[in-house]
Formats: C-alpha cells, sequence, structure tokens
C-alpha cells in the first residue's frame, strides 16, 4: 500500500519539490539537509516543512537535519513513485502519443500498458513499443490485466463517455489530460491534468507585467 | 494585448473548463447557454459562473443566455488562445520532444519555433519539423525572433541555471515543466507544470479510496 493516510492535496504538491531539491543536492554530493534550507529553497515556513514531512516516517537529527539518502527513498516511497502502477490510455492523438513517447512518466511511478483509439488507422500500430488498440478490447484486456488507472486523452466532448466506459470496465481511477469536467460515483478518483490551460495563466501575468 | 486586468488564478483556472463545455455544446447544435447549466456542469455555484464571466466583455440575455458563438470567440480572445506567442524550448530530451510532437499546445496560443539543447547527437535534428539547436545558439536566436517565452524541460537540477541563462538572454515568462522550484527576478513570470507530480495526489486517493 503506498498510503496509509490521506494527505492534504497541497502538501502533494510541495512534496515533489522537496524531493526534486533533495536529489539535486544528493548528486552535489551532500549528506544532510536542514527543514530551513528546503523551506529557503521552496521560499515558504521552515515550520510547513517539518508539517508535511510529519506525514512521513522522515526523521531528521539535531543540528544536522534529514539524511539525504534515506529522506529520498522514503519520500519516494511514499509519494508512489517507487512502486509501478499500470495504466491504459484512451485517445491515441497528437497529446496521447506524446504521453507514450516520454519516458519520465515511470520514474513517478506509473507504466502506460496500452493504448487504445477508434482510428482504424492507429490500431495495430505501436508508439515507442506500446500498442495501440481498438477501443473495443478496453474491457476484456482491462479485466484480464486488473488495470485500475486509466487515462483520457480525447477530444473534449468525448471525454464524459469515456469516463464513463473505464469506470464501467472497472477503472478506479482517471487521469484526465483533457479541460472538460467529468462526473463520476464517488468511489472513483479523477485527476484532471490540463497542461495547457496553464498557458492562460501564464498569457495574463505576462501581459499584464508588461504593459503597465 | 490579451489582457487588460489581472484575473486571480482560480477563474483563469475555471475558464477554460467553461470554454471546453460551451465548444462541445456547439459541436450539438446549441445556440444559447445559461450561467446555472454551466454552474452544473463545473459542479459550482451560478453566481461564481457570472462573476467569472464579468471579468470578460461576455454579456447574457435575459431567460435566454449566452450566445455560443460570441461566447467562445471573447473567451479564446480573453485567455489568449486565439493570438500565438512563439516559444522556445530548452531539453530535447523525452518530455521536451513529446512536447514537441503535440500539435494541441497551439490551439491554446503557443507555438514552439525552436528548440535547444547540449547534446551533440541531437543539435541538428528536427522533432515535428523543428530544429534543435545548439543551445550556445540560444541568445542570438531569442533576440533576432523577440522570443519572450521560454520552456524548459531539462532535468531538475539543471533547471535554475537554464533560468538563469533564459532571463539573461531576454526572456520574459518561464514555462517550467519540471518539479524544481526557480528563483527569477520580480519582472519576471514563471508558471510550474509539474505534469507527473499530480501522480502522487492520484496515487494518494487512490490507494486511500481502496483499501478502507
Amino acid at each position: 500500500m503506498k498510503f496509509s493516510n490521506v494527505v492534504p492535496i497541497p502538501v502533494l504538491k510541495r512534496m515533489p519539490s522537496y524531493l526534486a531539491f533533495v536529489k539535486t543536492l544528493q548528486k552535489q554530493g551532500e549528506r544532510y539537509v536542514s527543514s530551513t534550507r528546503i523551506a529557503e529553497y521552496m521560499d515558504i515556513d521552515p515550520t510547513q516543512v517539518t508539517k508535511d514531512l510529519a506525514y512521513t516516517t522522515i526523521t531528521g537529527k539535531t543540528r544536522v537535519g534529514y539524511e539525504i539518502d534515506s529522506f529520498i527513498n522514503i519520500l519516494e516511497d511514499f509519494l508512489g513513485f517507487n512502486q509501478i502502477d499500470s495504466a491504459y490510455l484512451i485517445g491515441a492523438g497528437s497529446l496521447g502519443r506524446a504521453l507514450l513517447q516520454d519516458e519520465g512518466i515511470s520514474a513517478y511511478g506509473l507504466f502506460i500498458e496500452a493504448a487504445f483509439d477508434i482510428d482504424e488507422t492507429k490500431i495495430g500500430t505501436k508508439v515507442n513499443g506500446i500498442t495501440i488498440h481498438n477501443v473495443n478490447r478496453f474491457r476484456e484486456l482491462a479485466e484480464a490485466s486488473n488495470i485500475r488507472i486509466g487515462i483520457i486523452t480525447v477530444p473534449a466532448e468525448d471525454v464524459q463517455n469515456v469516463a464513463n466506459f473505464m469506470v464501467d470496465c472497472g477503472i478506479k481511477a482517471i487521469w484526465n489530460f483533457t479541460p472538460a469536467r467529468i462526473k463520476v460515483p464517488g468511489n472513483i478518483v479523477v485527476q484532471n491534468t490540463a497542461i495547457y490551460t496553464n498557458l492562460a495563466i501564464l498569457f495574463n501575468k505576462l501581459y499584464h507585467m508588461n504593459n503597465n
């Protein structure tokens, strides 16, 4: 089991940055890091760092701080990045194929085992070694492999139908890469990651900052 | 100019979902949409929708609501998705190449004009028609093309150096795809989009929900 408690989302959002910082220190040959130093890096209060890390089993020593190797191991375990889960992806369009081609995702504990589409010209082809199947094989394959995580990269107008289908096929967690919102039963997890909608925020800051 | 005012980030995060919903209705042949209907889709209060839309010039009519075609045009303009900005990307590794291959990004107003790397085997090659240059050509090309937006997809430990370099070359907004935090002068915009760190949130919800 990756987690014993629900951790607040703001904490889970900060932790990968702690991890990135401490891994950088490790590469630089350092052995210990203090909560103060992590806090300075994050531009937050040191008590926030210690409170966040109290969700984990990471413990520091007075004066020397946290031992870096064990900090990294525990935090990676805690975030679920060390244990690989399998996922199926529906929608092998431009964004879907980009995700299939990115090997970085497995460093965060997810392996995309197969992809699905309705486009006959894509079915049977492979992207980065991952086969694109006809979506009508999703149920059979997902049940056989006990897949619990589904990734959605279809056009926004099809997202709700695809989500309904995934849930019906036994998927327990949906990672939605579109800006569309989906409605699912209460026992299903949804994580929305509409990458490009972040551009609206970037554009707004950029145009405001440079025109006033 | 894309924006005349700074819009709160939660508003900017909701608006692309409004847009996705209303575009779906447009495809279904509908002509009007009410704030109540958008609110139901979003699972938020209708007054929140009207407050958010008050940042734009979108106006509704009593009883019929918002006219869909004009809603879409105004909102796309407002979010900066209709006017294409150019960006340079540093780090043509797995994630960087995935971004170069995704054509969806231009639908949100960003065109990646060139990519840069230090790996000799990549320099001079093209991904999706976009040339990968030696990073030592970044300044010259960015200044000539007046590039203001830089995308960072390098390993986390190199992000701060790359950000410093971009700022020194005149970049005004940095889109950071790594979990590393960067420090920049106050007049530089940073948008963090660490895609895979969302997995920590998804894993936490999934494992909690299914083990209790």
